[in-house]
């Protein structure tokens, strides 16, 4: 059974994106080299639209609607990053959408989702009561009642393909650099979105790349799930980074994953801070806690990157400022 | 009398920075042009090495010593960034440098320079007590003792030089970006060195680009310099833009800003606060309060944007780490 995506499907993917999606930098520091003996290229999704790389897949799915999908509108439910997401490339395409939010998500995620959804009727952000609501029942209902077609956030092949075009972009970037490919490509992991693309894309352009994902400590269930060589289901982990507090990869990610990704490595909340502050203080970047777990597993040597060339996705930068201010001001 | 730079002097910059500083990012933000109505093109020269547009001058300098020069080495006194500036250009061209630092400045800042410096003979962090020396005669005395060069952290015209290629570049790249130029260029003001620099650039390149300088509101001396048409001295001003916390123009920077310059606008501390958050909330990025007053001008509407293509230098991004969770987590 082939994969769910091919590196085919980046490429279309990129020219979708091309003048939409941001062509973030890729940041070097001597400082971090110099401290783990590796040469790491950073790449810079925070600074993507809405913060985070999630544009890319959410844009990339949105824009290969039919016109009576345009017309009919989106569905999504999501807290995060992929909410902004969906909200931000319907108004760009000038397509209804309606967000399924907790009610008791932060405020001011639920205040920036309602800033991008477009100013078309049909649009809206609906909240639910998580304690006594199914939101995927919720949100199946709804798309059914109303026709609209429902983008989830990582399982599938659209939102897949259009993660993808990080690694791509980040490959052809540091090609640009100094000719040079990479030996290494560090991704952080939730439900396995961005890894299975950017897995995909890393495997086509340079073969000899090891691809690693990389968990929270307190959940790692796709590190778990390739060992047992199924999909794993655990609890929600206790993790500062909310982008990966997912319970289970996806059925189309985990085969992407499984065939294409070298290993899954670990890191701790503790390590996400001191990853945190080291982007703010030497990088001067402001990252989320999920969007530092790659570059955390680099510079705390998860894996072994000395003498390597290795790539690092950043993934985000969505968090609350008086939440960053407290992390980042602690000592 | 012709002015102290050129814009040849500029493009020989970039051609000596060509590789070594940081071509950083631009990066342009909906929700900043929807506030102002204007189209707003920050600079992020908070991502230059060393984490400041000082490198470029610095750099720049330090790469036309003559052989002499570089075996004698280099002086500077400075507390913020130009310190940094020397230090790590003088590592990378191999010249021995001394950095003149008060005894209470920063220890974070100390301990910066220090990993900067070279490891090279002669070279030190001298801590003086600003309270009973007068680093200027200390610093001429130590450059004349030892045979080494003085480069101030402004008033050089080769640091001006340098200074401008920011933008130059920026010109350059909003070029790249969409063909067209910029109504207006706003850079901050301490010393001078960056507005100068950037006036002299974009005169040359873009003639009707009005070109604005933005001082704290408490310290603005080079508005009142060229109010009175001539170098106004100030006490130090009470701002948390310590970067230009100067007293006066220099010389040389005060002849071109008074030739290519066509007004100072101020800004208050509670401005840079608000766009230092802006920048983390937004646009992902760490920026330092004397980094953020041309942007707070144009935010704030200090100066009329709307309708305008303006392009905004936000010049650095070096800010202790406490300071800065202290600074953006208050409400």
């Amino acid at each position: 059974m082939p994969l769910p995506i091919s590196f085919d499907d980046i490429t279309a993917a990129a020219a979708r994106l091309d003048g939409v999606a941001r062509r973030t930098t890729v940041i070097t520091s001597r400082t971090a080299d110099e401290r783990t003996g590796a040469q790491l290229f950073f790449k810079c999704e925070n600074l993507q639209r809405m913060g985070a790389f999630k544009f890319r897949g959410a844009y990339n799915a949105l824009a290969q609607f039919t016109p009576e999908q345009r017309k009919a509108g989106v569905l999504t439910f999501s807290s995060g990053n992929h909410a902004q997401a969906v909200a931000l490339s319907a108004r760009l395409l000038g397509i209804p959408a309606v967000i399924v939010m907790p009610q008791d998500a932060p405020a001011l995620k639920i205040t920036a989702t309602r800033e991008y959804l477009p100013p078309l009727k049909g649009t809206e952000v609906i909240l639910y009561n998580r304690y006594t609501e199914d939101r995927e029942a919720l949100g199946q209902r709804i798309a059914q009642e109303r026709g609209m077609t429902l983008i989830p956030p990582y399982d599938h092949a659209h939102v897949m393909a259009g993660q993808g075009t990080a690694a791509m972009e980040l490959i052809e970037q540091v090609r640009g650099l100094d000719g040079g490919g990479l030996d290494m490509l560090l991704v952080c992991v939730g439900g396995g979105g961005l890894l299975s693309g950017c897995a995909t894309a890393a495997r086509h352009m340079l073969p000899d790349c090891q691809v690693i994902g990389v968990e929270p400590e307190a959940g790692n269930d796709v590190q778990q799930s390739l060992a047992q060589g199924e999909i794993v289901h655990i609890d929600v982990p206790q993790t500062i980074a909310d982008g990966a507090q997912t319970q289970h990869a996806g059925q189309l990610t985990f085969r992407v994953i499984r065939a294409l990704v070298d290993g899954i490595t670990t890191v701790t909340d503790a390590q996400l801070v001191a990853t945190m502050r080291f982007f703010a203080e030497r990088l001067k970047l402001v990252v989320e806690p999920t969007g530092a777990l790659a570059a955390a597993a680099a510079l705390d040597s998860a894996v072994p990157v000395a003498g390597k060339r290795v790539g690092v996705i950043v993934s985000g930068g969505n968090v609350d400022l008086a939440r960053y201010a407290q992390l980042i001001g602690g000592t």
